[in-house]
């Protein structure tokens, strides 16, 4: 089969690769039909996640079909379409009974990380009962790649943790996939005032296409005051970092208002400062997370519903075959104005 | 009357001054019996607080009776023995109804602050309808006056927002007088282990009498490795900061679990490092509050029915003729070993 | 001035009253521009509720200005605008401080109960800093008479207590103006499925257009084994009871799915059958609740930034000299389908 | 092997089964060592649990040493020391991903119910990875039998769907073993009043020592105005229903404060009425619930702990042989004043 794999900072490739068997009695062999590439891929590539070592098949997202599975498994059988979640969960231990599947003794982001992920034609899929997802019939599997990682991490590293209330007021610092997968489900808790910050005119255009209600282009410097304009002093009740980097995250504790909540989505690489001499008296939480995946039930639900469209995240589309161009495509993201890429296989 | 003024930077005295009067429809004058000095008053004579002038009255603890109250106060007469918040709260503001007494538009911490507080024999409260609160006949009134602040600060910042849970690990880092307060409030949930850490050993002695299950010595530098070891390598599920230095809060980031609060209680100087380059991935929440003294109503059925025993926290007595030297006791708490100090009047 | 004046079972006239004078310091005049007619003003004039003395003026439902405030209103001023909220609060008592301003003791439903209402040229609102609501300007206020009590009622009693989460199932029983409010106010949080249940086809078609996924005639009897059918054999997650009789709190309890929730809004007059030999082991909740009103704030921000019409729930208007034949359309809602009148005073 | 064996309504014996054998890839067989008798085991001799056929091994309660797992298996092995829950759950479907064990599609109560149970000296245990849990070393293994069902019962249905509150009120109608169970693990969450009421005195003296700040006879009828002025007028924030009867659900609704709750605990066996007509206005939650043993984890820590002391609930020890006298004195309980027996294998 086919698979695109990591070989050292810097170097991939289309490879040639022996399709995966089943390991333990729990895992099942999916043949991928549609995968897509994260920001975290292009981290790894950039040599930035050492549990990802060479030779490692990449990609934690993606559909397809189970091929096989193991003896233990009581949910999938070979034929069924699922989903894949881009985290592992063995459902049984401390963390994955707190629903914290990221936190698995012996599971969380294994996918294209610590084993070979969702980037070929068949993946292994450990604890396969509760790592996949069954598909609805007729759904429409190129929304449902969204749901692998994307708009679970927005909704629950951001949405659920920045508790976005109705009525509420809330910032969304980075208008990039992640940020904006934020906004999308940030509205199903109908916060009265959205405001999405970045530095790019395009980017915030699209936001405002997917529902924000206001915009601030952060490159003048002056994002703290145009903020404060909007909400009338105050702050937002809820400011989300969705990009990762000191001066953003720094930027959410300049808008936040008293009691309000900084949730952080944001992949940092470095310390960043907590200006606790001002804010210990100002009521505020600060939340991080690594997406537990957790919210793909019900997510199903919301997509299915057609209370998100899932579909206005994909940008561009793929064959398996031009997957080194998919990649070009999405990490020239600026030029491209690539959100998420669909490669079918 | 008499009345303990700041007169700047390293200076107070026990002055004669007027007896307050009603300025506005809702205020009270309450001649206030027993009094205490909390550290915020310390940091105020070092100058740490701009908003406190020279010539205010110091003090924002203590019980009295009410004396004299303006048309509009409906809950309250004279001769009501009354219990002082050290929070004043108008209870109509969008803050107050969300309970975050601390924020209120027309409130928050002015006693001894931005107006005259309760280290004098008489003191006027603003909103007294929502400031006071009446005392239970019979009542223990030197254990009442750990109500004003130190226990709603422990347990509203420490406690609750550091969402203590039945059969939780805890670590409190600090055992003054607002980590014991933490801790004796933290019993409430049944937390399963309670570590408490400082640098003084007597501090520590003191911790295992309150109820610690056990103690860490920080001085040696290995406080991170200590609890490790005492927690199974997982951390504890609530770190409460209860200093206020950069170091405190990083052994806080150093032993929270996956899926854990730091609650931070400690009055900041200066901003700390917040290590998201581990902490983005680790699930974690972190809190800051002033205390807003909504508990207190709830703090009262606890101390009248015996579940704390609130008088453990007070280690000296003095007659409002002694106030300096109360002072001095105090500040000097390395020495003299002391908690909270009783002033009568 | 004119008032609409209840004289006993079947008995009102629109009278020529004294304007009210303000008789406690927390006391305003308002005058009143806008009122409307509730569910529960007929109740009154059946004679059902005793609390409700003949020669009381009528009506808990309103906007206005304000005509005069007494010594110890800081919040207004004559000449603001206000919204009137159907329940009087203090502020200051335990229920109060819990949010429960319907059971505040010296408040809760008094307008045009225990005291005169709002069905009159002006209204006297006891504790006015508390119980009143700035009206934003520029507001569209007939929108804003629907938040004095039905979007409320029907918010608080029916999506907040009854749990409404995303992509939850819900179905609402009675589809009269409450069961329309509960419908309207259900979406702010998006859940997947709402079924709207009633006995008449055009109050049906009316849900439909509100935003009902499906909707069910209960008149042939087999409603359950509908929604079981439109459930997948789950039963909702939460089941709204908004008519008030046996039969319709019964069809609650035969489709609430386990885990789920049965949320009260009916004004019931007599005791209904709880079928614990079935239900013990459901893992259900039943609530009930007189509308606090707390949610007002919340509700100004969500009509004001337009992400509910409250409007859609006005069908007829009326001039305040036309009060009787208001009253007349609105009793006759079945043939008139009439859902809330408006009364220009 | 020997069993305790049920023949239908009125008949049991202590029988000769054959070991039982491992059926799924996900069971194991557990070698039982000490057991307990439950209620529902009276109940089920009566006739009243059609569920339960003739032939079956009775008992849900029960520690052991594992014997053999299937290949399924992963948490557990040959040789471990094992808490048996009451309930066995999957893990994997919807309703065990919420913690509602007791719906798992797969699992529930179905030890001693829909197959044999625990009264055996082998038992097998389905889904045995999330249906048994670790017994720390060196554990009172007396004690953690308290874990499989009472205490977890007590805890889920009573305390925490009471919501059991720091400094809250709390009454507990019936003070038999599920009652005091109650009682137990209430107290972790320090309320300040408990009411205990029964029908007798001796159960309500036992009451007084494990922790009850009050007790009431409800014999003579009176019971809502004791527990009236026991609390001032104002009724308990939580009622915890424990007996399963029309009369003792009433007393509940007599007594609960507006803002309260009612949380069943007890089997009915028929309808109870639900005096809406009062309580539709009261701001009050009415919960019932099957154990889901979700808090067994939890409640091991607590034991653990000696924060409970769930020895006390234990009144008689029999060796397996004498199960029919044991059960004989369980029945008895008025008589021979029994709450809990052990039974050693």
């Amino acid at each position: 089969m086919q698979a695109l794999v990591f070989h050292g900072p810097g170097q991939k490739s289309l490879d040639d690769r022996p399709k995966p068997a089943l390991l333990g009695p729990g895992d099942a062999i999916v043949k991928v039909t549609r995968s897509t590439i994260c920001g975290t891929d292009l981290h790894i590539l950039k040599g930035d996640v050492p549990t990802c070592r060479p030779g490692t098949t990449l990609g934690h997202e993606g559909v397809g079909i189970v091929d096989a599975v193991g003896p233990a498994v009581t949910s999938f059988k070979p034929g069924d379409r699922v989903l894949i979640s881009c985290i592992t969960a063995c459902g049984r231990c401390e963390w994955c009974r707190r629903a914290m599947y990221s936190h698995c003794t012996t599971g969380g982001w294994m996918l294209g990380n610590s084993i070979d992920g969702t980037q070929a034609n068949f993946v292994r899929i450990p604890h396969a009962d509760t790592s996949l997802y069954p598909i609805p019939p007729d759904s429409d599997e190129e929304a449902l790649v969204m749901l692998s990682d994307i708009l679970p991490t927005g909704f629950e590293c951001g949405v659920l943790n920045g508790k976005v209330q109705v009525a509420s007021s809330i910032a969304i610092v980075g208008s990039g996939p992640i940020g904006l997968a934020a906004l999308l489900t940030a509205q199903l808790y109908s916060p009265s005032q959205i405001i999405m910050i970045d530095i790019d005119d395009n980017r915030l255009a699209v936001a405002k296409r997917f529902g924000a209600t206001d915009t601030v282009n952060s490159a003048s410097g002056d994002a703290p005051r145009q903020v404060m304009a909007l909400t009338a002093g105050r702050g937002v009740d809820t400011a989300i970092e969705a990009v990762g980097i000191p001066e953003t995250f720094k930027l959410c504790e300049d808008i936040v208002a008293p009691g309000g909540t900084i949730a952080n989505i944001g992949v940092h690489g470095k310390k960043v400062d907590l200006h606790l001499e001002r804010l210990w008296s100002h009521n505020v939480t600060i939340t991080t997370r690594l997406v537990d995946s957790a919210s793909i039930p019900m997510l199903l639900k919301i997509v299915s519903s057609k209370r998100i469209d899932a579909r206005q995240l994909i940008t561009h589309r793929f064959d398996f075959s031009q997957m080194l161009a998919a990649y070009e495509t999405f990490a020239a993201a600026a030029d491209t104005k690539a959100l998420k890429v669909i490669v079918e296989m």
